[in-house]
């Protein structure tokens, strides 16, 4: 789901946040083996604008990547703690940034093995739990957030943990696709939408480049499509056009989940909405394959320091079709999408604008057994994560943007009172980042609904706190 | 919580019950190492009374033994499978009777280590998905029952899987002590309280007799401890008189927990009434040593067959103060006991009528690390299975009975218009019992408020089931 961490500038998020490290439980489902240490998880914590001992603790569930990137990216967070008087956690994910158990070996066979969405959500609920004690705030309510895999992770908090976490914002969560609920073709074709919806002709344009890239590399005119797309080297095979496509595709995916209407730098650099840029730069001129390659270098080029395109260290081909970025981070979530996270998208020229890409469960078991030792579980997370069953949940907001091509993936309409759908209008979890001038009024409109409804979820858990104690 | 399971005799039951195996994750928490293998697991089912393919599910989530004693004592269920026309499954738990994912060697470390409760929840899970499927019944609304752990799986069921059971009867659950958040003195008191109501002069007897033992322990009289109690061979040591005492405070526990009004043939032989004739017996004349001699004979001798008592073959001392039986079923307890579920009772003397016996967090942390290499979670279950914050949940039942020493460490008062606490005013879940003349009219009351609304929640899950599809 994401993709290269870049550095992020320095923010007043980043003044306002002590790094600190919790001591947490190794295996929550196993007592004996490895299962009696610990590890030290990552957090993220200020109590700049907390009404101590009284105020709600907004804890964001940290997902796929640097703990510090999702801070200085949710901006929305600290805005509300402002208003509510909150304290602000951002937990490390397991096996993520600088949580990881085993160090530099916890990418290894059998050390990997505990890297599990049970074992987050137990991290989390442990976590909060000992936190509220420690801090003196057994009477505040908990909200949880997250984006994308973590708004999964918020809404799964919920279902499991009501007893810890009285609500939580799932922005931009895939609840549905990633427990194989979908259809295969929608992340690519809703991809494809988005570039279409700028200009017919520029989803055409996209289609008619990968065209003639295809009949070049059907008639092994490798040359030609090294300088074409300035590769490093020429590809010299039909996996290294494999790898090409893929590269190609992603840039469009990253582009479309990253469509915000000002310049980025939340998983790699973005200028302000790249979808338009994207189609501008496709629209330039008669030369597609030359557009195709500045298009994609909008993305990997960012910063124009690149001579060259190398093939295989911008881009890794994993169990995620759309992308699990690079370093350690990327070796973690490839972990996850072969054993929890379905995520078999293909895209299919028909449907999308793309080359024929399948990933199917089959491809998906042989990758997995290969690089992990493992054999996907493709119906656990429906089993496990009720599925659409989610009527007896209560308190979560649905949060998705129509230029996300998650967005279909997840809960668009509201299931009951407390399970809420709530349109950004914008790109993925946009309603998470703090607020800019170039934000859309549907954005805008939704961070108010959200924040009252949040608002009300904490008065009603403060009774039962009161209550209870 | 179990002690010696008897065989039973055969039953309608016997006859309408199909033994078979389901091929079963090992480990649902860990897809490398150990566990990406299956295990066989047995459950019994009964289609006589279904109507196919629409009649609803009823579901019995084994707990600690072999599943054909809780299927042969649970006549309740079969009888309201009668009325509803409902499939009938009866589930074993992993590690108990014939469910041994590594067969005799399933008690060794580490292969012991896949003994949770959360093990035994996906094990539930995935067999009531697979099993609908198998059976084409889908639309089928899953209703789970359950006695005393089983009850308590059966709410972590409707808590952690509503999208697979629609409700769950709970009987006689002691769903808060085991979580730590009771009174350790209660159940012993509670035990006390069974015998001083048939006549507060039952209570000074087994107090008065106790006394006497230990003052026969302390000048180290143990030749005539052993001719008093006719054990096998004589007392030599502390131990030792630790281990009688424990032995004869379980006879008391069995008789309150299995205090029925009618002679029974589970966890062992009991008359009618066993509480009464208890009380008959130690007050039958002025030996009070020998009085309660016999009267835990009631228990440990029921046929009379034993010309003397072996201390260490009639008891087992483990992390379980109410007992946790013989044979390998007791082994599989001990190290949940060890784990998860929180057993730290104790006699005092003060509120109850047994000898000081302590089992502090200490003492079995002590033990469990020694017995097991484990060191026990204490506030782990309450993190995870919602404590008393159960104001979420729905469509439970907690019955208990004013006879059971259990019933105070569960749910005794509604929590909210479906999560009802139903008195059976009986013992440990008398009421999942088949009807009896000499049932008394409270647990004729609370099976026909069971069917009632187990009814109310077939019928809402059936709308619901034939809205998803």
């Amino acid at each position: 789901m994401t993709c290269r961490l870049t550095k992020s500038r320095s923010s007043d998020a980043e003044t306002h946040f002590t790094e600190k490290y919790f001591s947490q439980t190794l295996d929550h489902f196993n007592f004996n083996s490895m299962g009696n240490g610990t590890f030290s998880q990552r957090y993220l914590i200020s109590d700049k604008y907390w009404k101590k001992g009284y105020g709600p603790i907004f804890f964001y569930t940290g997902n796929e990547g640097d703990i510090w990137e999702f801070a200085l990216n949710s901006g929305f967070i600290t805005e509300l703690a402002v208003q509510q008087k909150a304290l602000v956690i951002f937990a490390e994910h397991r096996y993520y940034g600088k949580s990881l158990p085993f160090g530099k070996d916890s990418f290894n066979i059998p050390q990997i093995s505990l890297l599990t969405v049970e074992q987050a959500l137990a991290d989390y609920s442990v976590m909060i739990t000992e936190l509220k004690q420690q801090l003196a705030a057994t009477e505040c309510p908990v909200i949880v957030f997250g984006g994308s895999y973590g708004g999964m992770l918020s809404v799964y908090m919920r279902l499991k943990y009501p007893n810890i976490v009285a609500g939580g914002l799932a922005a931009s969560a895939p609840i549905l696709s990633t427990a194989g609920m979908g259809d295969s073709r929608q992340f690519f074709r809703d991809v494809t939408n988005d570039f279409e919806n700028i200009a017919p002709e520029c989803r055409d344009a996209v289609r008619g480049a990968f065209h003639q890239l295809k009949e070049l590399a059907e008639s092994h005119d490798y040359s030609r499509i090294q300088s074409e797309f300035t590769l490093c080297k020429p590809p010299s095979s039909a996996q290294d056009i494999h790898q090409l496509y893929g590269l190609l595709r992603n840039a469009f995916t990253l582009m479309a989940m990253l469509d915000y209407p000002y310049s980025t730098h939340f998983m790699g650099n973005m200028p302000a909405n790249p979808v338009k840029v994207a189609c501008e730069t496709m629209l330039s001129g008669s030369d597609l394959l030359g557009n195709l390659r500045n298009t994609a270098g909008i993305v990997y080029n960012a910063t124009g320091v690149l001579t060259c395109f190398d093939l295989y260290n911008l881009y890794l081909e994993c169990a995620d079709p759309t992308g699990c970025g690079l370093g350690f981070d990327s070796l973690a979530w490839d972990y996850q999408a072969c054993t929890e996270i379905n995520l078999c998208f293909e895209s299919n020229n028909v449907t999308d604008m793309f080359p024929p890409m399948a990933f199917t469960e089959k491809d998906r078991e042989l990758y997995c057994s290969t690089r992990w030792a493992v054999v996907p579980r493709p119906h656990w997370l429906k089993t496990q994560f009720w599925g659409d069953a989610l009527s007896t949940a209560s308190n979560i907001i649905f949060s998705n943007g129509d230029l996300d091509p998650w967005a279909n993936g997840g809960v668009r309409k509201s299931l009951s009172s407390s399970l809420i759908a709530v349109n950004t209008g914008g790109a993925h979890h946009l309603d998470l980042r703090g607020s800019h001038d170039d934000d859309p009024a549907t954005v805008i409109a939704a961070r108010k609904t959200e924040a009252d409804i949040i608002e009300q979820w904490v008065k009603m858990e403060r009774t039962r706190l009161q209550t209870l104690s």
